[in-house]
């Protein structure tokens, strides 16, 4: 878990007057006095997510490793019921918060702040992006450089065996070393997943996704899991399993982010002491931001695609400044990489490698207005193709969280899938004969095994090479240079590998064999539209390869604007624009249909409680008091510690309203003054600023906002503070450290007024009042998120999701 | 004026408690009862923008026409002082509402929509999408076609009398000609901008940025604004002007959005009758968006840009769906362009004109590493440039508003523009000697003028060409196609006459000049660069020219991220994304230690109350009680119609809280029970929904939501409104129409956090309240808009703004 402080005010579930109970709040009126019954839910205590007690779980018993990889905690009966719901929100998971505290301290420090520490702020912010920009640029090449040279070594060897055997008969050999390599490799990539980092697993997408949206998904941007990140993709890439680099770049450059903006690094147990005031949820969010851009932009050499792609599954606002700075990151971690490779190739200065993967120069006339038709029904075929494999995948993926999720049955299937995959290429380049005369193709090493001398295979070429040269040779290879049943085959078998293979215990990027299996079957509609009209000007199979691609890449992900110009800047090229756009669209609309995209799939197989772009529809009439939690658990504005801590300790939640307390009734719980946080109390009682009396000492010189950040992000939990029993009766006056002027809402707002308020200022906790400015209720992140639209087909409904506890 | 409700709580300014009075509030605390005390702020008469009162007087008095053309008032002695000053703000600007108003009416409808109807909306939303596209492609092939026509003829009779008065030495008589032409052209174009729409000066940029912030500019999406744009746009530019047609296409497309996504047309008396739905200030709003990012798209063949363009200039929350549609509105521009151009010039199928303005193929070798720091430098003179230009502009303007503000006048200055220009260019293609034999350039038709036969005139070239021609030239045309004196001359020349057409009274855009002159000094470099290193690969003075282009413009508009791409997709190829980038980021920042943008400079010179995308650093010690108006026009829950009538014809608040009456002293104003709207009281007034006594009756028989929405956006006025003196003493529960759950702050928020709420949530005003709930004052626009920040070279500086009446 990042931070201790356990989640947030939900464990209210059962005590909650729904909207479906028929507006009928307070029927219940029995907890009077909260903060006194502290033997009401002691299930709380079950779900306390304590960090080290998590952790040590998690190294006895291996069967938490995999099955709730993404939160890493017990798995209880409870969960195993509902794993595969998609209907589930799980309360375990926290939230960033994005409201400055504008307490007396701040003001306080504020106030001594002059311009030019503004001025200096904000250079290093431009200087921190450029780091991340760097580091993401040469971790990229680092990635490449690696998977280049084991590759070659591999496919020499293999080469070499083919080759003697040829000759000595002795293919089995072939095939022997060939799967040694693969699946020594892939079983090291899955090992370090397995046993070092989990959430390190799959491209990372759907985690930065949750994390930039204001979820805090345990480890995802800690400096373990991008060293196994790291080395794992290179491993498994290296491994030839259906599955791309690019992904995991992402990710990759998300970490890279949060470490280089934080300066320091848990893991390591090291602190920079460098970039303090960049220790908040705000500052982080928006270097992760940039980061996760720079790695879109090293991955497919697209530095606008990757602003685009952060600001769309991030940007609750848009920010002028912030959103230059991104873009300024992804520019630079290109210019990087593009150094590096054109060097590395041996061309230092021409700079044409600007991603780890291209589609190259497509060249000729682009395309003529009446292929377009075409194209849109490419479109449809690719949004009926991925909602197929997203359905599949679904289904695989609920059966490996109900049945794979020890950590060496995960290891077993990962070498099992690495086993197969080669075992059916090598099969295939064995059976299917499509040969041509060598320099009909542009590839620069033709690959002869089984055919006869000066001939190379097809086949192999699309089954021995790495994806990425597949996809160019697909892309840019002349009509003729595949038989359609090569081209056929490939497809299936690679469909149902790439299938098989995202969501295994590997770090894999979905990407790449998205654009494969589109290009193969893209490539069989030019071939086949070529023979349907043998003239004209439909002669290349490339560019409905390329469509192709795009309509499979968008029926599974259903990315939209950022993804067209992902595609377009690969393309090199904008003449591609229009085409590719209404592929895509086309494509989600057909996709959405029947599912949702791969992505959300799996984050709502993880039970996170996402928040959409908009308030569901139709959410004008459910009302604060059926979205809010409550009984709310309230502090005075002068307490004393015995309370707090108890506070603390009974209940998981991370604000705590601070109230005047002469006026609690049933329904309210005294007249509203401020919010504090449980990482501020914390802090306070850690550093024991308080009181034998009630009187009010000088506070300034015993504690400064420093110590509340340098605690940041993993405040001790409350277990590890000691509080001495004669401290218990001390006062501390809440009132300095709790946000004075927190944004409410009235008891009788509507849950989208609410929603947009929540949302646009990504805030974390919102604490209802009535007219009397009585605290009412609290309402927090899976509040909100448990009110989901659902498309049924063509029909909408909006739907109440369970919360597990 | 845009509706009559006239501007926002703004009136108080000599009675607000200032920031820099020393957090003195309430030191007078003498209008008690503000609501009986109408004889408050006599003058708040004078300023009362009545919608028929202010036409009927720009009608009388032509003084008004040009001088304040943005607001379309009468001048008054104090705007004569204030004119050309920054510092100050107007609050006769009204503001657009995003707030929804949740009242009794709205919950009710809500209750009877379907989710069908919900689907419906969004089907809907995407047809209009798909028709503001298709228009904004129409209209931008209607302004291209006709310039072509007119061009044409223009430039075959001055041609022909060139040829003919060479051997019988009568160049007075071409000379004639051609300035007969221009000036002709050019003072139709500036007649109709003084007497149909003035708004329709300029680019249209500023305005449209405006609007899209939030602000209502008057008339600024009328469709006789669109009208005078089309053919003001079209005069102009084919009256040889140093301007462009692009960026009058970004206001041409705002027009369109909202004129068809309203369905009717004031200018016109009509009312389509659809689109009923999209009759608020968000939905108007998010086509606008969608308008300009077609218009972008049409103009550069850029619709990645165009949404970038909206993005950046008129997102406070990024909204992935509206984003979407915003792009589909974009590529159906550009490709109804593209398809109706390609038809135009005789290829229907090739599709090789996305834009109205291309840059052509950068063919070869895109740059090399080591060009990089010379592009640095350029950058830094584009921006050094740019400044410059921005400077002297802003003089210009100034002076205008000062001086030159009679309609004649303005007529007057475009036609001595036109001459001057005419004249010059021929006097340069006279005296500048730079003949080249035919053959030598790419120009389809060589311009012969005074060289000999078989040669043409590369000054002709510069000076006789549309700005297209030219640019494309400068950037195409290989080495030795130009004297240096030549490109040295036509810099110098451009830049000048580009600076003093840049707010004449014609529709005109900045970016082609802006890239005319870039291109220009850019070339220069090339040159010298070639001349500097003979050899190796600098042979190309195209690739200068256009990085000297970007950095020009980049110096003068100070855009940022859209820029960048409008400008590679302009180019049709990413390669040269990372120079471009760079430039414009050094360029950018060179000008930004001068002086603002020319578009924010003639936003500040019309005092317009933008609101910028962060609070000002430094705001977190400015409260609440500095910020808000003070005292507050309040209205009790039940109410005689005579006190609604006062207060409306008193003040002209555009929101009035709603108050319980009883607990009214001289801080506070009566416990808030919600905020009811200048708009809604006019129809409730209009449509006499009240009562003899105060029991309710069932009102909702007697009107209903769509009652209000057939009055927007132009509202009667409370003069308009006969009340009868035996109503006024009849009541209205304002209750069931008041927005019951507004925002609120708290009196101690800071005015950073105010200010979050009001732009992160598009609000118009938003009530502060105590710690009881009781009303204590208003924050509209103008009261966060008048605290900026400004750049003092590297000095930031808070200033506190004057608020004009």
């Amino acid at each position: 878990m990042e931070g201790e402080t356990s989640s947030s005010h939900s464990e209210t579930t059962p005590l909650r007057y729904g909207h479906r109970a028929g507006h009928s709040q307070y029927s219940d009126g029995s907890p009077v006095n909260v903060f006194h019954s502290v033997n009401f839910r002691k299930d709380s205590e079950v779900s306390d997510v304590d960090d080290a007690h998590s952790q040590g779980h998690s190294r006895s018993d291996p069967r938490v490793a995999r099955a709730m990889s993404w939160q890493n905690v017990e798995v209880t009966a409870d969960d195993r019921d509902t794993v595969g719901s998609m209907r589930v929100i799980s309360s375990k998971y926290e939230s960033l918060d994005y409201d400055q505290v504008e307490n007396t301290l701040f003001s306080y420090e504020e106030n001594l702040i002059l311009f030019q520490n503004v001025q200096c702020m904000q250079v290093k912010r431009w200087f921190v992006m450029f780091l991340i920009g760097i580091c993401t640029g040469l971790v990229a090449c680092f990635i490449n450089i690696c998977i280049d040279q084991i590759s070659a070594i591999k496919y020499s060897t293999v080469r070499h065996f083919t080759k003697m055997c040829r000759d000595e008969a002795c293919m089995e050999y072939a095939l022997l070393v060939w799967n040694g390599f693969n699946v020594t490799f892939v079983t090291i990539a899955a090992f370090m997943v397995a046993y070092i980092a989990p959430v390190a697993a799959g491209s990372g997408i759907p985690q930065i996704k949750c994390y930039l949206n204001g979820v805090k998904v345990p480890f995802v941007v800690r400096i373990k899991t991008l060293i196994t990140k790291v080395f794992g993709v290179t491993l498994s890439v290296a491994g030839g399993l259906s599955i791309g680099k690019e992904g995991p770049m992402i990710h990759s450059g998300a970490v890279i982010a949060a470490g280089v903006s934080q300066g320091k690094s848990t893991t390591f147990k090291i602190d920079g002491k460098v970039f303090e005031d960049f220790r908040t949820d705000t500052e982080k969010r928006d270097f992760v931001s940039g980061g996760a851009a720079a790695g879109v932009s090293a991955a497919f050499g697209a530095p606008v695609g990757g602003v685009l792609f952060s600001l769309e599954e991030g940007a609750s606002f848009w920010n002028q400044s912030l959103t230059w700075r991104i873009f300024f990151a992804s520019m630079v971690s290109t210019f990087t990489l593009n150094v590096v490779l054109s060097y590395y190739n041996g061309d230092p200065w021409t700079l044409s490698n600007p991603g780890l993967v291209t589609f190259g120069k497509f060249t000729g006339q682009a395309y003529y207005g009446y292929e377009i038709p075409i194209f849109l029904l490419m479109g449809v075929a690719g949004g009926l193709l991925g909602a197929l494999f997203n359905g599949l995948n679904y289904r695989l993926s609920v059966f490996r969280l109900k049945y794979v999720y020890l950590r060496l049955s995960c290891v077993t299937e990962a070498a099992l899938v690495a086993l197969v995959t080669t075992t059916i290429s090598f099969t295939m380049i064995y059976f299917i004969s499509d040969c041509h005369p060598i320099g009909s193709n542009s590839s620069p090493e033709p690959l002869q095994f089984f055919c006869d001398d000066g001939e190379f295979s097809a086949t192999a070429t699309l089954f021995f090479n790495t994806p990425e040269e597949a996809l160019k040779s697909l892309f840019h290879d002349p009509l003729g240079a595949y038989k359609p049943v090569t081209v056929g085959v490939f497809f299936c078998i690679y469909f149902c590998l790439a299938c098989w293979t995202y969501g295994l215990g590997v770090p894999s990027g979905l990407f790449i064999p998205s654009l494969l299996t589109g290009a193969a079957w893209g490539r069989l509609v030019g071939i086949f539209v070529h023979y349907v009209f043998p003239g004209g000007h439909f002669s290349d199979p490339g560019k409905y390869a390329l469509i192709g691609a795009a309509a499979q890449l968008g029926g599974i992900v259903r990315m939209t604007i950022s993804l067209t110009v992902i595609l377009i800047e690969a393309t090199g090229d904008v003449t591609y624009g229009l085409p590719l756009m209404l592929v895509l669209m086309i494509s989600k609309w057909v996709g959405d249909y029947f599912n949702l995209g791969l992505y959300d799939i799996h984050i709502l197989l993880q039970s996170v409680p996402l928040l959409p772009w908009e308030p569901p529809a139709m959410a004008h009439n459910i009302s604060a008091h059926d979205v809010m939690s409550h009984p709310v658990v309230t502090l005075n504005t002068i307490e004393t510690v015995g309370k707090i801590v108890d506070a603390m300790s009974h209940h998981h939640h991370n604000g705590f309203p601070v109230v005047d307390p002469n006026e609690v009734t049933d329904r309210s719980f005294g007249t509203y003054r401020g919010l504090i946080l449980r990482s501020q109390l914390i802090v306070l009682l850690k550093k024991e600023v308080f009181n034998e009396t009630v009187g009010v000492t000088s506070l300034r010189q015993r504690i400064r906002l420093k110590d509340f950040r340098d605690e940041y992000p993993r405040y001790p939990g409350i277990k590890d503070i000691k509080v001495k029993p004669e401290h218990r009766q001390y006062h501390i006056d809440l009132r300095p450290f709790m946000n004075p002027t927190p944004y409410t809402v009235s008891q009788n707002s509507s849950l989208s007024r609410i929603f947009r308020l929540f949302r646009g200022l990504g805030l974390r906790h919102l604490v209802v009042v009535d007219d009397h400015s009585q605290v009412v209720g609290i309402v927090s992140r899976k509040d909100l998120a448990r009110y989901r639209v659902f498309h049924h087909h063509f029909k909408l409904e909006l739907e109440e999701l369970h919360i597990s506890i």
